[in-house]
């Protein structure tokens, strides 16, 4: 049995990663920088993967977690915010030709979900939900032992569910997703404007420029305006939540990204939110919440996880 | 290989019916009353499933489509609205113990959306979304060839996703699902309050009690209240679905129940209110939307379906 090849393709930096099969560690990581905005981001990705490739050993297939909107199906890139040159780019085909080994693809938060499933806070459940809160929100979801996909490859994509119809607008143009509300740039947005429009006082009326880190910080300092921001994020938080247990019914939730550091002011709220709009309490019997445990590893342990998985079938 | 016998318990009649596997129509069906207030139900099932066993032939399996909450993985049932008696009440344990064949049990949504699946209108179809509308909503998932359980067996539960956070009471309790904005019930519900607290005018304010039927007539005949009620309904609807093709990425959504036949004064808001929701334009390519086929015999035919595969991956 050979290696399984993973790819994690970011906006700063691609790596690439050589795993003996199931291995947490990889046995060797190579980096190149993405330059996004460069042509022949696919070049360099290609050499990337030809200077980690083993001499003498053999790579049973490849897997690579990316930005989407991606087909996991088809292995096609359909647009990458960052990366301008993939338009509908038949990725996983361009690799597999040059390579002549199995070539998966997922997105991100898809993947994250998988490596913590099979690595991380996941390990021994077969419902995982999984959501990064950072810039914005990603899902992936296992159900019953499987990554949901989808026909079109997009389901799990819950930071785009609506949970006020009315209300602000999202980075993808439609209004109230859970994005829109409890994402960083979404919790930090509220604050400045609560401060610039609504003339509240605050200890973050001092920052040029506020993050979400910031309003954590303040909160945790007692900043009314700072615990009532994340009160507001939480408390919808809870009702998207609510909404995705009635979907998938999962017996783990797991949190990753920078704002789910954001501690009691946001997760209190939540879970009170949570516990009032869950329409069965059996939901919450038994139900764990964790922290991501695999950081920036958890997209390249999830494509080493896709790729082996995909192998196994065959 | 022996046949199957699938159950369907209903509010009125249970029905008990022998099928060869995979085979649509049943080679017998029997009833019995519910009387679900009266005691005995389980002996009155217990009576019926004997009736039907066929004489020197096989049974591999039973399976049973029952009204919800109920546990899946246990076999047990944790209470029905109707039949008072069972409360965690261990129904497959009971009847495996009693005629000695494998039994399997899941809540009438999920069923019919399986039945629908194997078939009905999602044949062909490996992600389907089924959502019956009639005095509540109920909601099924089938996810790449897979029926979605989940951990606790709630998972599907759509009809009570939020959709509007301070909207209306639902029947469970809770505020703003889509069951207390878009089925029977609330359609109902909304057009009679319209009238008799908002004095609107309405060719419905001569009724004694009005149904979603009424509305649905109502609005054919052009009457602008009820064509404003089933709008609304329309566009709540298409936030949820919306939600839902986000969370499934589905390439079916059936639609079942009695109120589902309200025509286009509510689904062409529906649809436009979808169109405007949806993050991502893709979910909609080669998406079909279809009417439940196999009306009151889903359930059985999802029974049957549910048996049938328990028996095959043993």
């Amino acid at each position: 049995m050979g290696q399984i090849l993973a790819i994690d393709i970011g906006g700063t930096q691609i790596r690439a990663a050589l795993f003996e099969r199931g291995s947490l560690k990889p046995a060797r990581v190579e980096r190149t920088r993405t330059e996004a905005s460069k042509p022949g981001v696919y070049d360099r990705l290609e050499a990337l993967v030809a200077s980690i490739w083993p001499e003498g050993g053999q790579v049973d297939a490849i897997g690579i977690a990316s930005p989407g909107p991606l087909d996991p199906h088809t292995g096609v890139i359909i647009a990458t915010p960052n990366i301008k040159e993939w338009r509908n780019f038949p990725l996983t085909g361009k690799l597999k030709a040059r390579f002549g080994v199995p070539v998966v693809l997922d997105n991100d938060a898809n993947l994250a979900c998988l490596g913590e499933w099979q690595f991380g806070a996941g390990q021994g459940h077969q419902d995982v939900l999984y959501l990064t809160i950072s810039t914005g929100i990603g899902g992936g979801v296992v159900s019953n032992g499987r990554l949901v996909q989808g026909y079109h490859g997009l389901a799990g994509e819950l930071g785009h569910t609506t949970v006020w119809p009315d209300g602000p607008l999202c980075g993808c143009g439609k209004r109230g997703h859970i994005e829109a509300i409890a994402s960083g740039t979404a919790i930090a947005r509220y604050a400045r404007e609560q401060i610039q429009d609504g003339g509240r006082p605050s200890s973050l009326a001092s920052l040029a420029t506020i993050t979400s880190r910031d309003v954590s910080d303040a909160a945790a300092a007692g900043d009314l305006l700072a615990i009532e921001t994340l009160a507001r994020a939480g408390r919808y938080l809870g009702v998207a939540v609510a909404n995705f247990l009635a979907a998938f019914d999962p017996s783990i939730v797991i949190f990753g990204g920078g704002a789910s550091n954001s501690g009691p002011a946001l997760f209190d709220p939540f879970h009170a939110s949570l516990r009032e709009n869950i329409f069965d309490p059996t939901y919450l019997t038994n139900l764990t919440f964790a922290r991501a445990a695999l950081g920036d590893d958890a997209g390249l342990l999830g494509a080493q996880t896709l790729a082996a998985m995909a192998v196994t079938q065959k």
